[in-house]
């Protein structure tokens, strides 16, 4: 069974499809006319066989296709990559009405969508996420982006593709790390504004990291239309879709911090973070010290990180404090930070002591 | 005096300004609270004393203001100088409430309306265009880029600026060739749809290379209406707003050919590529011969180059056809050129025979 939702962008709307067997039948589920197109195929190393699924699916249907196989993680997502990338279209004459498919975790996805947005000022893109955490998160919405020196995705653009390919018959070969750490940002959008949701994943969650298809379905459905209903609402994030950033400036520190190494996967560190956003709210007395313990009690029960134990980060509270001043969420020199008022009920805010953070670090 | 008008494409409006004095005024018009945004002032080495006067202007109405010096040339237009640009706001904690000032020619505005597009997903940006071409062609219109090997331009984003600020004072110091080149883009106005103003160019064309005010102001004025009705009817160049490009297939093979040295520069390759687009159009039988002279004729008396001579391609004709077919108006395989019906009956057509082409390049 195929669930489709749509991001209502106006003009720049698009599908997201998810369920089994979609690549197969990626040809239909791209609302363009194929025909005489040139395809570019850009795919994590890892996944492909998932890539070769696509090429067959597409093979016939379009004009000449295209594949190009690159390293996943986070050091992919540089400014040389994307000269690489750039050039492999470019020498096969990509034109405005060739797309390109990132095909692969949310590392493929941020880069081939920049590059779509960047290439011949901007061609379509589909995203055809092979991950949980790119499914739920990173593929719909349209944010796009590379990493600097100076932080993670700094350099980027808002660009929205197409259309999303969400096959889950892809995440059967997950590894379990990864499918938790995308089961972290799943849990984000119970936190966030669906109280409702997080109940259901207390009873079910065993079920998705189990790759239950009818748990698994649900769960990767309800994330896109929350995710999809915010970015319509507030594609640029001046407002609102800041909230989906609960975990992340706390989160992208300890990335930072790791060094984008592989030793803290994004959906560790978001995990972690989430544990912060709760902590710092809890000390603020603005959430309830029970709802701060369910929370946590329920990342710990389903196995994924709570705490930066076991974690070799380079930098200490003051440092990691650092870091996330250079996160893009700061206005005009205030650091805003994603709090909470309890389970399923975020909220943005300026308002926050440095001291109070830097506990929360120490203590984590 | 200051005249104004308006780039109409709803919530990305924006004013341009064209007049005298505006550099000296400019806090008045960046239609944008300016109090504590961070400023960077991105300039042409050419035109530090213009960079000084707007950061004297901006002074105490902002927070911070930084500026940074580049050299101009189309070898500026690259990833590495991207890369530069971007670390240097990025070392300054660049953030989203940040605004880029380009000052300078058509180079440093493609590259620094493309570093503010990328910069956190979009920072704001002002154009601050010191050139006649960049005042009457790059500058509006929310084109920006970067060159590749492949070709110019091939890398870049439409990405609207939140102001233009013309200071027709800024064109005094102009060296009188980089006049001229500007001027071969006040005509392709007049060529493409604008016929009573070519026939008002020919009675005050040399009042305006005399860089009289009032024959300045008008052309000025007159170009920058013409392009942003063109933009708000086809922001994204589906349609109409291609026959901007008239002139530029052919000019940017004769750019790429000579090397981006300096030998041809951008309104030069323009004015020869306009001939060679009037001259293919009387071989294929649609524009009158008469027409064709008219035009030729009045660049020539305003000493604009008209042919190849005297500009030493590394290309022959074959070659320079390929070149041609790098080019972003490439539409599945085919190649789009803007021909003409007369003067100022200028449209689009993918249906020109490679002979023809290779003719008239052999004859330029």
């Amino acid at each position: 069974m195929t669930q489709t939702l749509t991001v209502d962008l106006g003009a720049r709307s698009y599908p997201v499809h998810i369920g089994q067997g979609i690549l197969d039948a990626a040809a239909e589920h791209i609302p363009l006319d194929l025909t005489g197109r040139k395809i570019f195929i850009l795919f994590d190393k890892n996944t492909e066989s998932y890539a070769a699924s696509l090429e067959q699916a597409l093979a016939g249907k379009t004009g000449e296709i295209c594949s190009f196989g690159i390293e996943g993680g986070e050091l992919t997502k540089s400014l040389a990559k994307l000269d690489e990338v750039l050039g492999w279209m470019l020498e096969r004459r990509v034109d405005r009405h060739s797309i390109l498919f990132a095909c692969g975790g949310g590392v493929i996805g941020d880069l081939g969508g920049f590059t779509a947005s960047v290439t011949l000022r901007g061609i379509p893109y589909v995203q055809v996420p092979t991950t949980l955490l790119a499914q739920v998160d990173s593929s719909v919405g349209g944010k796009t982006g590379i990493n600097s020196p100076h932080g993670k995705n700094l350099i980027g653009s808002f660009y929205q593709p197409a259309a999303v390919l969400c096959d889950l018959d892809t995440l059967q070969t997950l590894p379990e790390r990864e499918l938790k750490a995308g089961y972290a940002e799943i849990v984000k959008y119970g936190l966030i504004n669906k109280p409702d949701f997080f109940d259901w994943l207390k009873q079910n969650g065993e079920k998705l990291l189990a790759l239950e298809s009818g748990a698994l379905a649900h769960a990767v459905f309800t994330s896109c239309q929350d995710k999809a209903e915010i970015v319509a609402a507030d594609e640029r994030e001046s407002g609102q879709r800041a909230l989906l950033n609960l975990g992340h400036t706390f989160g992208h520190a300890f990335e930072a911090s790791a060094g984008y190494d592989g030793s803290l996967l994004h959906g560790e560190a978001v995990s972690i973070g989430m544990v912060c956003a709760f902590a710092l709210s809890v000390k603020m007395g603005l959430c309830a010290q029970d709802d701060f313990e369910t929370m946590r009690a329920h990342l710990i029960s389903m196995g994924l990180k709570t705490s930066l134990q076991g974690t070799p980060l380079k930098d200490d509270a003051e440092a990691l404090y650092g870091l996330m001043q250079g996160d893009k969420k700061m206005d005009r020199g205030v650091l805003k930070f994603i709090l909470v008022r309890g389970i399923g009920q975020a909220f943005v805010s300026s308002d926050v002591k440095k001291e109070d953070v830097i506990e929360v670090l120490e203590n984590v």
